[in-house]
């Protein structure tokens, strides 16, 4: 029997081990993408307690407490901070098989070398005891960065940002380099109600007038350039369900209006308006030697009741199923054309999706880079053990999985980098099953050089534009 | 190497062994979903030769048949017995890989005591050793229910059945509590050649008018109280497609009328339909704090010749694929939105839908009841090992695990019930590959405590009323 | 820890290792379905050397090779041979996890008896290494087929095709039968830019006008019938998307002379088309015991950019995922009403439609044949050991294993066959494992003769007509 968590955990064989041990483990760190707070990062935030650091804002967390029954005022409500870590420890204990189990102990390891196994009966020995150590230097944001050897970061930032914190952290010289990301969800998704306040929000900081679909594109260019110039290198895009139609054969700036008007939009004319600014802003990446991610397939906020209680992001999002194939081919056909498509992350949220996703990155591959188009990393409902696995596997099978960027947090948790180990011991296991199994030679030093590549190096060389000016 | 059905099937490990023999094994039974008759219960039918038992009604062991190329003669056509039990034992050894090759050689074991590897060529034997079996007074059907220590089970009834021998079985207090349950699928399938028939039926056993959509509205929550009255706590709803139209936009009597002159109805008013009635009924059931259940996704009578010759439910059916997040999204969010959603179970047909199931049903949870809303067992086409790993894995993953209801047999078949072992030796040695694989602490106590739930503790709780005055 | 490729390759247990040596190894090869050129079969063709053999048309390993960023100028450009070769060596070392590294080595041993890791350090020697060999008379492409054991081969042909060196190969006598088969996808793809000039070239080809949608009918049946004269016993068809309609509501004569014009279609106008022609042309195979065949499910030449370089089936196709289950559903029933439905394949692309047709096919099977409708073996994007792996598991759970027809190359390389011992070691090792399990006693010798069965003899009872006048 393997020790609970201990270390072989996730390791079934000796070369397992000594690829995770001597290749894996002791990688920096490149977290390509999390929703972390530059502003937390710059004042260097000290957490209250366990509470404030682990229950604030986790809607992973939160969902797991309704799951089992727990009252709201011990989730989002007003119940007292150890109330509330009491509920958590308790429903943790019940979460058997699930991703949640792993992280919550290998953070009060890797993080506060606490080894017991946090259930409702040791509840306020542990609270008080993490809450002594949070109160330590060590336990300021950027010290613990540093104690999970991160490098760079990709924040997430709407383009209206004006990035002040990246650009104080970047002029005080930390050592952990925060980069903005540019995200113009809100420009993009032209069918939502608030499409117009956002616009309206633009015009009113920014003092100009976005009263054409093209103000809207030289605004976003504009913003990307200054972005750009203050270190983003990677773009993301949250897309709910993929929709594209030739953009000629629609009055885009038509479609814009009804959008600022709250209109309603047929799919169609959703599809050639995404589909168009999406490959406007494609050429500037590319222009840029930019990164281009995709996150496919959420539907947000599914209980009404709830959103009207607790807002977005509070645990109320699952997967949508829809068909992407044939859109999303289009799509990046469209970008691809004139030989503009930058380097391309594909990340799914509906498992289902795995092979599709994989297979179709592999059809606009080429040499601007390795993996240029790659299917991306298990995400949210999937940044499981089974769903690594697959991920893995799948992308094994469909391209190359040596140019694999690897894991990234996409969390607001400064305590999430021990996720990183977790993904390192799935990788690591993977690839020594292969020998183990006779499946690939037993050349360790070569996997094992691999396997720094997936996890560090593959993700520098996509995203640090070597001969970059704007450094 | 494993004996074949020996005691350690599918367990792979001591501490699986453990959970299963010390934990699993003599919990009672809960089937919350079956088909069996409630008339031969009352009647304690016994049956006159094993092709009754097993080969009457088993449209799962008729499609084997077909697949290996039997003539339909020993299927459902004038064979004699014996000559179907010979063809049916062929096709069992053939059935490599297959659970009708476990269960049935489980039901040799635990009903009869026979350990004989069933083929064609002790079918004859095999045959006759079991047809004297069945002589004995232990095999009427109410001991082969206490003998597999089933003490609640929940049939399917339609809303117009009088429920005769549910009143009786109850009248005389069977030990085994024999529940009907609701399924007002006729009434739903607006869409149907049969709907106006069923309503015109309805008409003449009641002496009533049907004459508007409300008066069908009041008819079913009338007998729902009825069922209510006379022990239901389940109401079960066979959804081919799910379908969903705000009903507002659409004039439902309308819709009705339609439906009861055979006219054709579009998607989106089938779904204005289905959404209404569905949100009418769930607010009845929680009004009596019942069960929701939802069985997504077959295509039924795909061959029209065999309809024509074998009619329905005789094994021409399979699975569909359509797409089902948003639209069962808004469903639950529309009965959920003045709190009205009951304790739900999603059962899905197509496993592509596994993970898209359990993460919808995590965002309709909330203190009403543990796992209010859950991501329900392998079902039909998925009841099999690779199905049943997946579902307890996948909602392990995305819900809370410790919450299931577990296992049902769905079967008509009153040999079904070691069916249950089957599913409790693959959860048993899914907890056990936890705690092996160092994924869980060694902590068998609690775990088994779990086990316990999800075999039997969490169904009671979840169908059983506490207060309940009608009792 | 396993060798690499070593004899125990993918065979875990000793049960494993008996099943592939004492019964499946030494099966002779019925490839039912392959792209082999005929007329390289009958002019018994030498390679010039292994990049000429390996990389002059396989668009897999050009797909890997962009995946890893290589130059176009490497894969179909003007670079020498030798470069071209290295570079596949680089890449190959890469390829951890991905079927190509497998196949690879396989044939590196089993065609060429050089057991060396290929990679860019020995790609030198081994391309010298293998050249020599194939200057010897041993590795003529006839002889390639009879060292793998092949006993029958259906090539792919296009209606048109005049058969020549099928015939000559017949009436000559070689030892390998080598059949076509019909393929008439251009007649069937009237929504695509060609069906005119196809249309036009059949007129001019054979002098005859095909004014209406019965012309082209009746020239079809022509054919089929000289392809089967000509010993086709196997119909092949590519859809992208299956699409039905029922064909009465449709003037289809109006939209096979939109196709001519190449007008716009409507989905449903297609689907008429298709639809009712799969029911004639199915109604020809099965009045002469043929066997059909469809490949549901990809998406062509992706990357127009690339289209325009490389043209079609150079590496830019991948899966598509559109729903499946409603619209096969009725095209196989419209066959199946008038009992015309003759055996059928049933081959997915997108891994997520497994069961679906798994379970769909079992819905038509009748004592025709044993598994006359069957969910055919991992295709394209699937043929790995993970697909392979899940189609077996997933037919044995829907359908009746023992009737499967096993592995085909679907390849246009002589050096392929050695793929049929790879599909062997997991179809063996699936077996093994059961036994191991106890989920199938441990009858090693029926087993054996079933896997027999499934490596040739159900594919040569499938496809060869026992009572064949034409033979």
């Amino acid at each position: 029997m393997n020790k609970f968590l201990g270390e072989n955990f996730l390791l079934e064989s000796e070369t397992a081990k000594k690829l995770f041990y001597e290749y894996a483990k002791d990688m920096p760190i490149y977290d390509y993408h999390n929703h972390l707070s530059a502003k937390e990062i710059y004042e260097d935030h000290k957490f209250e307690n366990i509470t404030e650091a682990w229950l604030k804002f986790d809607h992973y967390k939160w969902r797991a407490m309704r799951n089992l029954g727990i009252e709201e005022k011990y989730i989002t409500g007003d119940a007292s901070d150890i109330e509330k870590f009491r509920k958590w420890a308790y429903t943790l204990r019940r979460l058997i098989g699930n991703p949640l189990y792993h992280w919550t102990h290998l953070e009060l390891r890797r993080y506060f070398e606490i080894y017991d196994i946090l259930d409702e009966n040791n509840a306020d020995r542990i609270y008080d005891l993490v809450n002594e150590k949070l109160k330590e230097d060590k336990y300021s944001v950027r010290n613990l960065l540093k104690m999970m050897n991160a490098k760079y970061l990709n924040t997430t930032d709407d383009p209206i940002d004006d990035l002040k914190y990246h650009i104080k952290l970047r002029e005080e010289g930390f050592d952990v380099v925060v980069r903005p990301s540019f995200r113009p969800d809100k420009a993009l998704h032209v069918y939502k109600n608030d499409f117009g306040d956002y616009i309206k929000s633009i015009e009113d900081k920014f003092s100009t007038k976005l009263s054409n679909y093209d103000d809207l594109i030289n605004f976003l260019i504009e913003r990307l350039e200054y972005f750009y110039q203050n270190g983003a290198r990677f773009a993301d895009h949250g897309i709910e369900e993929v929709l594209f139609e030739k953009s000629k054969d629609y009055d885009l700036n038509a479609i814009y209006k009804k959008g600022l008007n709250n209109q309603y939009l047929t799919k169609q004319e959703v599809g050639a308006y995404m589909g168009d600014l999406l490959t406007k802003l494609a050429k500037e990446y590319r222009k840029r030697d930019m990164v281009m991610s995709f996150h496919i397939g959420p539907i947000r906020n599914n209980s009404t009741r709830m959103y009207e209680k607790t807002g977005a992001d509070s645990g109320f999002d699952s997967m949508n199923d829809r068909n992407v194939a044939s859109n999303l081919s289009q799509l990046l056909d469209t970008i691809d054309y004139n030989d503009q498509l930058p380097k391309t992350l594909l990340f799914n949220l509906n498992p289902k999706d795995n092979v599709t996703l994989a297979t179709m990155a592999a059809n606009f591959c080429d040499d601007y880079h390795p993996g240029k188009v790659q299917f991306a990393t298990a995400w949210w409902f999937l940044d499981n053990i089974k769903g690594m696995k697959n991920q893995i596997e799948d992308m094994a099978n469909a391209q190359v999985i040596t140019t694999s960027v690897g894991m990234l947090t996409d969390s607001r948790s400064f305590l999430s980098f021990s996720r990183h180990e977790y993904y390192r011991r799935i990788l690591s296991n993977f690839f020594a099953k292969l020998v183990e199994n006779g499946e690939y030679p037993d050349d360790t030093e070569f996997l094992g050089s691999v396997i720094e590549d997936i996890c560090y190096n593959n993700a520098y060389n996509f995203l640090e534009k070597k001969d970059d000016a704007s450094e």
